[in-house]
C-alpha cells in the first residue's frame, strides 16, 4: 500500500495560499461549532521519524483556539505505563466533549515495533489490533471524532533528512539511534505499516495516509481531511439531538445520501484545489506505457503456455486463486480476461460477469452473491467487475446510502482477509485508461458495426461524472490495497502492454507461492 | 459463566399453556410483519449433544409459516466444505430480505472443537473468534436480526439421555462417538464453550444461554428470546423506512428510551409468566447459609492476616488486582470491603467509592473515570460499586439510552479483557440479600441513631422497582461472567458468611497465581 503512494505530490506557493485561508476559518468555525455541540475529537499523527510530525501539528493547531486542544508529544513508555494495561495512558488522555486531543505518536507505536521485532501477526499482535479497534469504536460509539494520520515519506528522503539534522549541531540530538535503525530497515518497517493500517482501517477510525515530502501539501491535505471528518461528526451530533428533540434533519446519518463526496456545504476554491491534489494514485501512471505488436505475440503465447502450466500446478496444490478485473469503462477488461483464459483449461477456472444485482441477489447482503462464487480450492474464478462496484458505482450513483460504502472498505477488506487466510491468492487490477484514449475508443465503437453493443448511453454519461469516479477509485485503490490483497493498477492506453502485464502479475503471483 | 446456571428450572403444565398460547400467537404475527419490512432473522442453536436441539427447533417453526424459513440441520464438513473458506458455507446459506435461516449447529461448531483440541486460545482461534464477529457484524448491520442459543444440560442429565438414547435399538444410531466424547470430557467442553460465547457475544447478536432440562421451559424462554429481538429488528426496520421517509417515529432507536425492558408493546399474561421464569441465578440462591459468630471472629483473624501477605506476594510479583463489589442495597458491601483491607497495607491497596458521575467525568466515556483509577502492577484497587452502574442504574432509571446500555456488555467485556490479559487478577462480587433482609436493615438503620445517614429516600424508591433490577442483574450477570472475569455471587443475609466468603474468594484466587 505504502510503496503505491505517490511522493513526489507537491504544491506551488499561490495553490497553497488560496486553499489555506479557506481551511484555516473553516477549521475555526468546526472547531467551535464541536465546542458547542460537545463533540470531543482525536488527531492520531504516526509516521515515519523525520516526516515532519511537529510541523504540520504545529501547522494543524495554529487555526484553532488554544483553549479547546491539548497535544501529547512523544508519548514513550515510561516505568508508570508499563505498571498498567497497554491502553491505559490514551484512555485517560481521550479528550473531554467538546474538545480536541492530539496524539504525536500513539497506541499505534507499539504494535508497529511488536511487528517489527517478530516479523509476523504474532497471537500478542493480533489481540493488540483487536484491543486497538475495541477501543476506537467505543470512543466513536460514543460521539468521539478520531482522524489518524500515517506521514509517509521515502527511505531516501527520510535518510536525506536524518543527515541534514545530524549535520547541524543545533538539531544533531534529535537524532535518536532508534531513528537510523528505522532508516536502515524501511522495508521491515513498511510492512509492519502495511499490516497495522490494513488491521485498523475502519469507518469510524479511517487512515490517512499523507504524502509528507512537500509541507504544503501535506499541511492542506491534514487540514482537509480533519475538516470533513469534523463536518461528519457535527452532522452526526446535529441529527442525534433533532432525534432526541422528536425530529430529525433530512438528509443526514441513515437517510441515502446521494452519492460521491459529502455535500454538507457547498464547495470552496480552495477545497477544489485540494481535491486536485488528493489523488494519489491515478495522476502518477505512465500511460505512455507501450508495447510493440510483434513483442506482445511473441511473448503473449509464451506467457500464456506457462499460464496453463500453472493451472495444473494450483490444482494439484489445491490453491483456489481470485482474479478480479475493474477499469474505466473501455479499459480491455475483455480482451485481458479471453487473454488470460484462451489457453486454460475450462474446467479449472470460471468467469463470473458482474452486473446489476438481479431480485434474487438484492434480497440478501451485497456481499452475498460474490461469496456464492468464490473458486474452489485449486480452481481459479475471475471476476470481471466484482464486490468493488459497492464503492465505486454505487457510491457515485447513489444506489447506496454513505454510511453503507462507507462500511463496505471495511467489509470487503474482512472477506478478502477471510479467503486469504484460507490460502487463496487474491490478485485485483485496475486497468485505467486517459480520457482522451476512452474517448477514442468510445468513438471507434460507435462507428465500427461489430463493436457498436459494446456503448451506451450508460458510458457516456459515466464518462461525465468522471470527476466523482475518480474520487472514489483513489479511495478505493488506498483502503482496500492491503497486505493480503493489494491492488495491481495497469496503465492500459496500449491494450498489448496491458495484457501482457496482466498475464506476467498472475504468472508472478501464482510462481511465488508454488516454488 | 454456564456452570453458574441453575438447571433445575421448570415449568408447570399449566403456566406452559398459558405463556405458549400467547407467545405462538406473536411469533405468528411477527413472522408476517417481518416478511412485509423484509427484514431477513438468523436463529443459532448450538449446545450439548442430546441437549434437544431438533426437538426444540421444531417447537420454534410450529406456529411459522413454512413458506417463510429453511431449516439447516446438523451442517458436519463435507469435502465441498473444506475446499473453501470456513464462512462460505454459511454466507452461502443467509436468508433473503424477509425469511428465517435456522441453523442447527452454525459457524461456531467448529471453534468450539478448534479450542477443546488445543485447550488455549491460539493465533488461529482468535482470527476465527473475529471473522465470526465480522460475519455477524456485516448481516447485523445490513438489518438482519440474529439470535444464538446455547442449550445447556448437566453433564449427568446428559449421561442420562445418551444412555437413554443408547438402550433404545430405535435410537441407537444417533450417539456417535463423538457424543460419548463430549460427555466424558464435559469440562473442557464447557470450558470451550464459555470462552467461545465470551469471545462472540455482542451487542447485534448476543448469545441466550436455555436451561433446557425441562422442555418446556426451554420452549419459551426460546419464543420468547425469539419473539423479544424480532420486536427489536422490525421497531429499527420502521424507524429506518421512517427515517428515509423524513419523518421519525419517536421512542425508537437512538431516542433514550425510558428503562428496564423494552416497552414496545403492551404486557402479556405469558410473558409475565416468562419474566418470573426468565432469572435464573438469583432466584437459586440458598440465602439461608449463614455463619456462628465464634467461627466467624476466628476465622475472620486468620485470614486478615493469610491476606496480607498475600499482598505482599502481589506487591513483589507486580500483579496488580481488581476487586469489584456490587450488590443490592444494605447489603453489607462497606462492611464486607473493611474487613478485607483492616490489615492490610495501605501503601498498597486504595478503595474507589463509585457515586454519580462528577462534571468532568460526565464530560467523557462512561468508562474513562474507571480507567483513570485502575490499579498500577503489584497494588490493589477495590470499587465500591463500579462500572456495571452504567448496566444497573443507570439503564433501570433511564440515565442512558437503550443502545448505550446494550452496547455497554461489551464494552465492560473487552476493557476486562484487557486488564486480565496485561495479568491483571479481576475479581467481581455481587453481594445479594432477600427483600425481607433488606428491610430488616432498612428499618433498623431508621431506628438506630448512628446508622440513619445510610438509609436515604432513593433506597426506598430503588426497593420499588426491585423488578426491573432483578431483570438487570441477572442480564448483567450472565452476559460479564466471562472466564477472565467470573462473577461470585455472594449470599448475604448472613453477614458473617458473606464476609468470609469474600475474603475467601479473594485468597484463592490471588494463591491461584501466586503459587
Amino acid at each position: 500500500m505504502l510503496k503505491d503512494i505517490d511522493l513526489a505530490r507537491k504544491m506551488s506557493k499561490s495553490e497553497f495560499r488560496a486553499a489555506e485561508e479557506t481551511l484555516t476559518i473553516a477549521l475555526g468555525v468546526l472547531q467551535r461549532r464541536a465546542s458547542e455541540l460537545r463533540v470531543p475529537w482525536i488527531v492520531v499523527f504516526e509516521g515515519w521519524s523525520a516526516a515532519g510530525k511537529g510541523t504540520l501539528i504545529n501547522n494543524l493547531i495554529l487555526p484553532l483556539d488554544p483553549r479547546g486542544f491539548r497535544v501529547y508529544s512523544r508519548l514513550g513508555t515510561t516505568e508508570e505505563d508499563t505498571f498498567r494495561p497497554f491502553l491505559w495512558k490514551f484512555w485517560v488522555k481521550t479528550p473531554e466533549r467538546g474538545r480536541l486531543a492530539v496524539f504525536d505518536r500513539s497506541w499505534y507505536r507499539r504494535v508497529v515495533d511488536l511487528h517489527v521485532e517478530t516479523g509476523k501477526a504474532t497471537a500478542e499482535l493480533r489481540q493488540a489490533y483487536g484491543d486497538i479497534v475495541s477501543f476506537e469504536r467505543q470512543l466513536a460509539d460514543d460521539g468521539n471524532v478520531i482522524v489518524k494520520f500515517f506521514l509517509h515519506v521515502s527511505r531516501e528522503e527520510q535518510r536525506r533528512r536524518l543527515e541534514r539534522l545530524r549535520r547541524n549541531p543545533v538539531t544533531a540530538w534529535r537524532v535518536t539511534a532508534e531513528d537510523m535503525a528505522q532508516n536502515k530497515r524501511y522495508k521491515a518497517y513498511r510492512a509492519a505499516v502495511d499490516e497495522t493500517l490494513a488491521a485498523t482501517d475502519s469507518d469510524f477510525a479511517p487512515w490517512t495516509v499523507v504524502e509528507s515530502e512537500d509541507e504544503r501539501f501535506a499541511t492542506l491535505k491534514i487540514f482537509n481531511t480533519v475538516a470533513n471528518a469534523l463536518e461528519c461528526g457535527i452532522a452526526r451530533a446535529e441529527n442525534r439531538q433533532a432525534a432526541e428533540r422528536g425530529t430529525r434533519k433530512a438528509g443526514g446519518e441513515g437517510a441515502k445520501a446521494s452519492a460521491g463526496r459529502p455535500s454538507r456545504r457547498s464547495r470552496t476554491p480552495g477545497e477544489e484545489v485540494m481535491d486536485r491534489l488528493n489523488a494519489s494514485v491515478i495522476d502518477r501512471l505512465d500511460l505512455s506505457l507501450a508495447l510493440e505488436e510483434a513483442a506482445y505475440r511473441k511473448g503473449l503465447k509464451a506467457k500464456q503456455r506457462q499460464i496453463r502450466d500453472l493451472e495444473h500446478a494450483i490444482y494439484t496444490r489445491r490453491i483456489p486463486v481470485v482474479i478480479v478485473f475493474e477499469g474505466c469503462d473501455a479499459a480491455g477488461k475483455g480482451g485481458c480476461i479471453r487473454r488470460l483464459t484462451q489457453r486454460l483449461d475450462p474446467r479449472g477456472y470460471e468467469v463470473v460477469p458482474v452486473g446489476a444485482p438481479n431480485d434474487l441477489e438484492k434480497a440478501h447482503h451485497y456481499l452475498w452473491r460474490f461469496w456464492t462464487q468464490i473458486p474452489k480450492a485449486g480452481h481459479i474464478t475471475i471476476f470481471d467487475r466484482s464486490w468493488y462496484g459497492r464503492v465505486l458505482v454505487e457510491r457515485v450513483e447513489g444506489f447506496c446510502g454513505e454510511d453503507e460504502w462507507r462500511r463496505a472498505f471495511r467489509e470487503i477488506n474482512e472477506m478478502e482477509r477471510h479467503m486469504a487466510n484460507f490460502g487463496a491468492i487474491v490478485i485485483k487490477f485496475w486497468l485505467h485508461v486517459s480520457p482522451e484514449e476512452q474517448l477514442r475508443r468510445f468513438r471507434e465503437r460507435e462507428r465500427i458495426a461489430h463493436k457498436r453493443w459494446k456503448i451506451t448511453e450508460e458510458d457516456w454519461r459515466n464518462r461525465e461524472k468522471w470527476d466523482s469516479y475518480k474520487l472514489a477509485i483513489e479511495e478505493m485503490l488506498c483502503r482496500t490495497s492491503t497486505p493480503s490483497a493489494a491492488w495491481v493498477v495497469v496503465e492500459s492506453n496500449c491494450k498489448w502492454y496491458a495484457r501482457i502485464k496482466v498475464l506476467d502479475t498472475v504468472i508472478r503471483a501464482i510462481e511465488k507461492r508454488v516454488e
